[in-house]
């Protein structure tokens, strides 16, 4: 059996339990791969920070650059852009098969890495980068290669999905939960990549290069976060029979003109309570696939964490090794489809709008005759009275709230019908506007 | 670009779905594969049947073995044990991979067959064999290659998952939602292999292969299925938080000597209803899975169907063309790791038990006695009273219902518990036994 020397570059949360795997379960990793795995060393910009994993010394060197030269595999762990990139590409150099766990660096640089790889005929890993422990990337190129994939619907992000999960359970609002989140370590104390979409929007764009072999431009996803969620958001769904997500939606779309095209938007959005994505709790992820011959597949697991991602990243450590012993070509990632990239024009999705409204007739026939104005129609339109919890609403004059689901539409349409209610003299507030998917 | 002959045995709901794939998508399949899939020919029995889907009629032959002899990759739809196996080792010998749907096959000879590619250097694909259209062999073989997975649970069988649902969602008892099953044609007119678990148990064990590198003969899965089930112990799990599911379990356990061994068990059991598999709705299927590392994952689809699962099988001719474009040694299943099958001894579960007993007192006490006696402990008791709708109690004694969950135990020992209870004077009866996972 051949010994493939395998280096570590970089060792912190999620590096020093691949470490741990790679030095503890040689056996069995050899076994499944048909080559010993060889820990040649761990790249670390200081030899003498303090790890949360107990690792041989002797492991340790800050000369990453010689540690890539002598290595069959390496696995880049560092995150960012630089060192990183420049040591991915030393390795491909030197016909190194190369896994990453690197969101930032792929969503920005992903095609060149692919193309580079390809062009030394080796091949590069990335299944941590995406939903970290979920397998997506192996499920999506290959099980799925005879298919084509027409909708990801991916919950991606831990932490805002832990904090509109206590939203639900515990009838908490943001800020609390958000606290609770942010105790338990699920979220960071400047929590502004997550809670605004960011996180899932990097992901999202991930997404829709594996599911529709596009490159996507981070810029052109339409991101909105969870922060103006409340708890009368997360109660008036329950009452309708949903739950809120926040969702990464990345969608295959005939464009206006014919052609084909892709959106990714992420943004609160309703669905319904027997949906598979909405028995996705706490910090948990979930990638939810439409396919047109496969039907509706979802894939569930945890997104984050040191261990569920040094799982993924061993995964690919092995598949690497696997291909070097069993010989033939590398296979790469290809962005050949290169749909257009659709922007909000071309995004059909439904609303949900909570109105507070005077109770005296006509008032659904007035807001009825602003939505058939703007071409959209509606689905579900449920009133409900209520006078004593209305402030400035003392004149003993009744008002009443009103929840109204719309069928598919363009944003255009629907937040144009939404402007124009409000200035309605029947509406004295709209309470919600949020998305919905899944009905 | 090279061209790859396809052969096709067997037409029918899945064959007559992906020939169609084959025809219909030839240049998206042609750009994945990196070589032209022609569809060589369609064996069947007989030319002149009536078929679902058109096909060119000059397609068909009643050949098989010459149209396999010429084949670079041979599809094997026909199902059964022969002529399916002879046509398979047939390709095998002319050096063409096979890719199969054939359940009963790989669980009666599964591990020949895998020798048999292995040692004429071609690959065996069989996604479509397990749950479908889900995703589930190249996750578990390859995504978690460098994990080591525990345990497995699997909502496998459609028509058992669509039945309970049924009762759950409406109330249904048993014969009834069977009949609703049969009318929509999820369950066939004799329903046993479903109901009484047996395709679920098929399922089990090349799950359990797949997961543990095990053959685990079908004879040794312990099996009970959903005739039993009643309204009430459908109310009576809502009641308590739960959901009643057909579980195929395929789990890695330390036996009594020390040793690693793998048991399968197929049963119907409780839920909590926060569990990912409580959400599994209608016919669909879903396999959970517990690793060391990676944590919890869930894969969820179609297990069933024409289109779903033709989905799986053109994503296995894709894998195949590309091993024969890239070149290299195939890769082959390997049930390498023969761990020991376990026994009814080693298998933990827990149990949930309903009983009317007579509401005096000490009858708590006289419980809990019996099982401390065999070593098992109550996790939780609920006591509700009831006197009007207990039959046979018009003296004017008050009776009460008791539910139990107990901790993990041995089955025998939970076994014995029921029946020592049985024997209790406080007890009129045991109004239910059901085994809970996920709490």
């Amino acid at each position: 059996m051949n010994t493939l020397k395998v280096a570590l570059l970089g060792c912190g949360n999620v590096g020093s339990q691949v470490a741990r795997i790679l030095l503890d379960d040689g056996q069995d990793l050899a076994r499944r791969s048909g080559a010993r795995l060889e820990l040649a060393g761990i790249a670390v910009r200081n030899v003498d920070a303090p790890r949360d994993v107990e690792l041989p010394r002797e492991l340790f060197t800050e000369d990453a650059e010689a540690l890539v030269k002598d290595a069959d595999v390496v696995i880049e762990l560092m995150g960012g852009m630089e060192p990183a990139r420049s040591l991915i590409l030393r390795a491909v150099e030197h016909g190194a098969s190369v896994v990453t766990g690197n969101k930032a660096l792929l969503a920005a640089d992903g095609p060149a890495l692919y193309e580079m790889a390809a062009a030394a005929d080796v091949e590069l890993y990335f299944e941590a980068a995406v939903a970290g422990a979920i397998p997506i990337l192996r499920p999506i190129s290959e099980s799925l290669a005879g298919d084509r994939i027409t909708r990801v619907l991916g919950i991606v992000n831990g932490t805002t999905n832990y904090i509109l999960d206590q939203m639900d359970t515990t009838g908490a609002d943001f800020a609390d939960a958000l606290k609770a989140a942010q105790a338990l370590g699920y979220a960071e104390a400047d929590p502004t990549a997550d809670i605004e979409g960011l996180d899932a929007a990097a992901k999202g764009t991930l997404l829709a290069s594996l599911a529709f072999h596009t490159v996507f431009p981070l810029d052109a996803v339409r991101c909105q976060g969870i922060t103006s969620i409340t708890a009368a958001d997360i109660e008036a769904a329950r009452d309708t029979g949903f739950v809120i997500k926040l969702l990464a939606i990345a969608e295959k779309q005939t464009a206006k003109d014919g052609t084909a095209g892709v959106s990714v938007r992420v943004h609160p959005t309703l669905l319904p309570r027997t949906h598979p994505l909405a028995a996705v709790h706490g910090a948990f992820n979930a990638v939810f696939v439409e396919a047109e011959n496969a039907g509706q597949l979802m894939f569930y697991g945890q997104g984050a964490g040191g261990r569920p991602t040094a799982s993924a990243v061993v995964g690919d450590v092995v598949a690497a090794a696997r291909r070097i012993v069993s010989g033939g070509r590398g296979r790469t990632e290809t962005t050949g489809e290169q749909l257009q990239v659709l922007g909000e024009d071309s995004i059909l999705t439904s609303y949900y709008i909570g109105l507070d409204v005077a109770d005296q007739p006509g008032v659904l026939a007035k807001i009825a005759h602003v939505f058939a104005d703007h071409g959209v129609s509606i689905e579900v339109m449920r009133q409900t009275m209520h006078t004593e919890d209305l402030p400035g609403i003392a004149d003993g004059s009744a008002a009443a709230e009103l929840r109204i689901i719309t069928h598919r539409g363009t944003e255009a349409s629907l937040a144009a019908t939404v402007e124009a209610i409000k200035d309605l003299d029947v509406v004295n507030s709209v309470t919600s506007v949020l998305r919905v998917e899944g009905v």
